[in-house]
């Protein structure tokens, strides 16, 4: 789909439409002819709602792709995950709610463990306590330097964002973490000319780093990698012509939406409830809600089938309270799929819903991997949902006579 | 597709192909569980071609897309119709049989009335009936002016066709429709150099009608809007080596078929049966037959649900008379859907259905779309039909060895 055709034909309406994402919904049997964890779930509301929606199968990022929960959002939102990269860096960053800036060039860091010649003996200095860290990010906050400004965000246990924001910077650098232990953590080197004034701000970061963390143990030392900008996204609004907001508990699908231009919501709580809640509470001020639901894919990560299985319950008994406030267009999907039989996101075709007064019904009264096979839409790419469903929300206008 | 890629595998073959368009075929239920008008229609000569076909659901250009029936005609031709664009005074020119030439800019013509001022009172000129529209037409007619030549041909009440010929015209021009009363009619501006010479003649133009019309009533003044060229479009001959003939009532699919390169047949009669004489009197003639029926849109642009459901039965009983002159090949689609339920074009993809010899049939015996959605075409670009027509035409040599 090219977006500045789509975006051409783009007209504004008064309909209201949710898009709600259960993180990891696709899955497979335990055992052969089993069912999915979707399909043994009990969600009489969501079958109900299947019967009067079109159905089918959506691939985030193009066949036998499996993708992370950055590009797995990217596509559900519309674009095109492999256009608009969201480099590892760039994606911690947003994960903690950082306020990232187009110029900014961010990576994902460690603390680390080096013996007395520099050589690394852990690559997560014990996977130090959380707190313990969130001092150490302080300390590592006071480094200044002429010209660049130096952000380090505690995120969990030894694991932090470090974000650097200069005038001109290019994130072409290599990574300091040589994957390995036994060696020393490598220079940053600029794989491209214009990377060279933001790898020698880098290096001089850590050459005083080094310093400052001599003396601390077990954490006295930092690895750095994934160095990443934003990629550059046109927003709903100009896209798409919808004030759109995001309702998710976790900072990284909060920060991708923030990348769509989307308002993120605050929920109080972090159950799928509140988040129903504050749906309910901001119903009257945006015209398009993405609702984010984190707990089929943790469940599924963790091979744990029956805690997917009251995952997606827990969902389809709020759903009732979703239809009460009369959406025009309703979505239920996932950004890809966790099948707990392999304890990790694969590359299954994810189950879509698409519910209108205007869809065309399958009459398939069931939500499930083999339900959503028969259904009209097919195997479908993640980025075509949103122009079917603007499609069916009055606002995509006739192309040609 | 790649139509350059095509075109290379083509190969000449002695076996006939029938493409039955019935425009807007595609529909939706009236109310929920309901059946859509083909679904409704008893269509037992459709429903037994089904069971030994291939069958899908098409989208002319793409998800979530409703197209005009330019563009969705382009489409079911081959013709990608985002990168072919009939702009809209080409497609008005095309509708009224004009033989439009590769370098005519044309464009889509109201009459209208100005009060004393000049200022727009009625943008239609109280929707002028069509016999007194022909008579002013032939007053523009004969506006003449040095180095191009101009031609005006009426459509129905109060439109016309607009067409202005001359040498390295270039059709980037704005409106002279400001779409609004009140105001005066505006001036054609160039909206790239190169066509600072077209606008000039168009003002020339628009000036000396000004005064020819200046004691008329209602209508005293024109409105030019739509300036466009045709696109260049690779012929049938060119590009798939079919001696291909067109058999439609109305001006614009005559038009669009002219575009292709297609012979447009006279028909004797406006009925679907006499159009399907027309295709038995010319069988021997052409390897390619086009046949467009008008009806389903126009009923399901009606909203009249009942209407379409007959116009489809009435298609329906004419199969027989297509297939008694046994044809290698029949394509069975619509150029984009019209649901009586939103008495207009949409997006929803179209009912298809391919039979040859060399088809895997699917083994559904029943044309509707929930029973095409089950069809191993799946939901394809309406692009792809033509390659796949060809094929089972014999048409297409193996690509590598």
């Amino acid at each position: 789909m090219d977006l500045e055709f789509l975006k051409k034909l783009v007209v504004p309406a008064q309909t209201k439409m949710v898009m709600l994402i259960m993180d990891g919904l696709g899955g497979l049997p335990l055992e052969p002819g089993g069912k999915t964890e979707l399909e043994t779930a009990c969600t009489p509301n969501l079958d109900a709602l299947a019967a009067g929606s079109a159905l089918g199968l959506s691939q985030p990022a193009g066949p036998g792709i499996t993708v992370g929960s950055g590009p797995g959002h990217l596509a559900i939102f519309g674009y095109d995950p492999i256009e608009y990269e969201i480099g590892r860096g760039a994606l911690e960053a947003l994960g903690v709610d950082f306020e990232l800036c187009p110029q900014d060039v961010a990576a994902r860091g460690n603390f680390c463990t080096v013996d007395e010649n520099g050589l690394l003996t852990d690559r997560r200095a014990g996977r130090l306590p959380t707190e313990e860290s969130a001092k150490l990010v302080e300390l590592l906050q006071t480094i200044k330097m002429d010209g660049a400004e130096f952000f380090v965000r505690p995120i969990k246990e030894h694991r932090f964002a470090f974000v650097i924001r200069a005038r001109g910077l290019c994130d072409a650098l290599s990574d300091t973490d040589p994957l390995k232990l036994g060696v020393a953590d490598l220079p940053v080197r600029a794989l491209k000319r214009e990377a060279e004034c933001a790898a020698d701000y880098v290096n001089q970061f850590v050459s005083q780093v080094r310093q400052l963390l001599k003396c601390q143990s077990p954490a006295n030392m930092i690895l750095l990698r994934g160095f990443a900008k934003l990629p550059e996204l046109p927003t709903y609004k100009d896209l798409f012509r919808l004030n759109a907001a995001a309702i998710a508990v976790n900072g990284m699908y909060r920060g991708v939406a923030r990348l769509a231009g989307m308002t993120v919501l605050d929920v109080e709580g972090d159950t799928p409830a509140d988040e129903f809640a504050t749906l309910e509470k901001h119903w009257e001020e945006f015209d398009f809600f993405y609702l984010h639901i984190k707990k089929t894919d943790t469940c599924g990560e963790n091979g744990d089938f029956t805690g997917k299985v009251r995952a997606i319950e827990e969902v389809d008994a709020l759903i009732p309270r979703l239809l009460a406030l009369d959406p025009d267009v309703v979505i239920v999907s996932g950004d890809h799929s966790s099948p707990a039989l392999m304890k990790a996101h694969s590359w299954h075709p994810v189950p879509t819903l698409l519910c209108s007064k205007l869809v065309r019904p399958d009459g398939i009264a069931e939500f499930g991997e083999r339900a959503c096979a028969r259904g009209s839409l097919g195997v479908l790419p993640a980025v075509h949902i949103m122009p079917i469903a603007l499609a069916n929300a009055g606002r995509i206008a006739k192309y040609g006579a």
